[in-house]
């Protein structure tokens, strides 16, 4: 058994590498947004033309992102949703309905301190971790039946 | 052809009642998930039984909204989602991922400040509104083919 | 909002009426297996021809029964599958089962010996009770936002 | 054509061994639960944190090893469903509804003496059998066309 | 429960009125194809121009009737396909396969001549009857759980 | 049987009202995108706001009308898509694709001069006609069974 | 562009074979259900115990077949169906109906005499041949553009 | 992340071999409909026998050609829809809403003096450009996350 997850969220710390570094020798593959912010946020009006409103700039960029945003996540096995403690984050939880609305196994990853603001996504998901280390132990448990210590 | 309405998000004003009050003699239902914050808060240990631990409390409560939530999605031709000034709101943009998914037509409110945070959701969109009004005049117009004025 | 509500499970007590009473002035419909027990043992053999062998004998009873079972939960927006005290009850947890797959909210209503033994159904349900009270406050809140008490 | 086989089921004999062995050279692949009952059991609070009441110590296991039940049957050309002689085993019931569901090939295996109260089981599977070699019989003629004997 | 009907196959002798009469009183509805066995074979180049090609001929024509049986077979809950005691009747039994692959409940009614024939078609049916008689007390034992007699 | 056609494409001539009056006292419900030119072209601006480019102004009235047209679409069991002689129509052969896709039967309804360009949205159709009065006569027969004359 | 083919039909002459040589050095896999007509009537009682009752003989046996038979279809890009000049070949006409309603393209190898008796089939076909040497010429140009001569 | 791509629409210019060679070194597969224009017309007959009237010489080669187009846009992950100066293009419109209701990532690729005829098209997309340069730059973003220049 292989597992395909797709690392959505929060882009500001390296939570990714650690799941990434973790997983080192599991059966697993990653796939992740863009996490280059500038080049997110520009990325339309650099390849197709120059936008003077900001909703057309942010809407053409959006739009790119998106074609790899649904690949990923419709090719996944297991979408982990990461809140980071910053910023609205709307398309993480946008991704987190998605993702469930697809039937994918759902795992977030929040601080506890937006337990309650993030009940709703909590109640789609299969698991909800604090930190990156949880993840790596529920992929090598799912695919190795090995539990930590 | 009869439209079905699923009112997304935001419970703390009456853009719900305005677009129901506008949309009067339209060929329109709607539904919505359950307004009442604290019944919707409290309603799992209400009906289930008592958690002292408040992710559990949470849990069983934002399950059994889920119930009404997914009908209420999954029956929709459009979505609605407002996204109002305050708080995290990470339930809207999740019913907005999972209606996008679902294929359905998402329409979404929010004040021009969340602009940016809310792109990736517009680019999911059908239509970006920022006043209820327009809600009203784009199912006026869908259903009888009239413009505003 | 009507809810369609499919009732699956152990057809030796009265829950199905005590909910069916219960919802009384709701907006909901309910379907049931048949469940007179000896007809649903009987029905294929009855209909089709006698088999001297008892599993062909069950074999044509069960595929006329699941004409009625599969209408009965692909067409319910809610499938509640009640577990009692004795027998194997193998029919119901694979009725909750095949609604999980459909992405159906799953109701389960079981005495609280059984839960360990329910812990993977548990784990795919919206609800769990032990009450058929519980059940009909469930559809009450759903529908109206109103709670017990 | 590869033929993909979800072993579920029963955990205490060596039924899976039998079958893996006797397939040996068939162009099959198998996956399973883990089957570790110790793990299966304690993995939700052993890495997601403990939890005091039994109900949540076993939601948050079983959620876990939904993530690997799901992907295992999603992937499945053939579930083998099999039902030992003792406990209540509704977990391996609940994985024939839900493979039933999304249209898999259904393979059940059983004592005689579960043979009426699995009627409903059996109805929707493409065979019954009583001995894991009629399992492996299976699946040599399914992809070579080879008879016993 | 209100059961839609379709009903497939032969178009020589009466079944399909021995059903609808027969299940007279019944929660049912019947849908069947164009049964004026000249009109279904001429509708085509009656309406859209002639055709010197016996092909195309019959190309136009049975490209409309596919309008009608496959709205026919999508719509219902269960379909009845009968096959007579003459001709190729091939497109019974490939609506028989095209209502398998929807999901629908197949009921075979055929003379016990054709058992051999069909028995790729009965495997893939919930019950194979002789009598349309048979058919009735089907329904009205799904609907009522009443059996004849 | 009642029939939901969606009538698509050309919007300078009368050939909705042909086929609507055309099939009066059939069992067919008919809807269509809104038809008034003007209303069609800047429905987006009018509601949700001017534009000075015409690409948005566009974009932002296609977005509307989709929430029509999908809705329109997904609920029929007949696509009519009536090519004219003018104009490029890509609209129309979108939602020839976009029909086909979805399963629904297509009638193509074009003049004689556009057959070799519509070759390949011709075979994906279960019709080809050239005038509205061919359509009515097919929608009496696939209902009635009558034929024309 | 790998093109994954299905054979079904008809198992008394050397078609399969003749396709199969003749697409050598193309892009293309086959898959065919199990063509030893003795194994394929008795496969059920050799593996699974014997039957007195013909019915469940056959019963048991094209339940095996099924499974081969669903997942060829399954996965195929194309499925071919062979009418021969014999025989009722009432699971042919099924295997179309089952590859029709799931969408693959369905080509259609008969001998001329078949034409009126196999129309409805046809018009679900994409192609209708009369040479195996024409589905290995449909093939080549499918995968390559070329045309024979 | 590999992205499969399906070039669809014009063929009388280079576009294609642009695209192909652009993207050289990045993690993409590319199909396309056959573009030799004269065996894409003509290959129905050359392979199925000569008809006599247009229509049904064009429908044959339209149905072969639809075995490889929806091979090519059900397998893709982005379905890029080239409209190029002349012709109808109906094929390339019929395409995208293929594609779009499939959920296909959709770009589009015309020249500016279409923008208004192909509204609403580029709002079923996910971008809208006018140079192959474009798209190999939306490609290489998409899998690298690197911008041009």
């Amino acid at each position: 058994m292989t597992l395909k997850i797709y690392l959505s969220g929060e882009i500001h710390t390296d939570w990714r590498e650690q799941i990434i570094d973790g997983a080192d020798g599991l059966d697993v593959t990653f796939d992740s947004p863009v996490t280059d912010h500038d080049a997110s946020d520009d990325c339309g009006v650099a390849i197709l033309g120059a936008e003077p409103n900001k909703f057309w700039h942010d809407h053409k960029g959006a739009k790119l992102n998106a074609i790899r945003t649904r690949k990923g996540i419709s090719d996944a096995d297991i979408v982990v949703v990461r809140f980071g403690e910053k910023y609205k984050q709307w398309n993480a939880a946008f991704d987190a309905g998605y993702a469930a609305a697809l039937g994918k196994s759902v795992i977030v990853l929040n601080p506890p301190e937006h337990q309650h603001a993030l009940k709703e996504i909590h109640a789609a998901a299969l698991a909800v971790a604090e930190e990156p280390r949880q993840v790596v132990e529920i992929l090598r448990y799912v695919l190795t039946g090995a539990l930590p210590g």
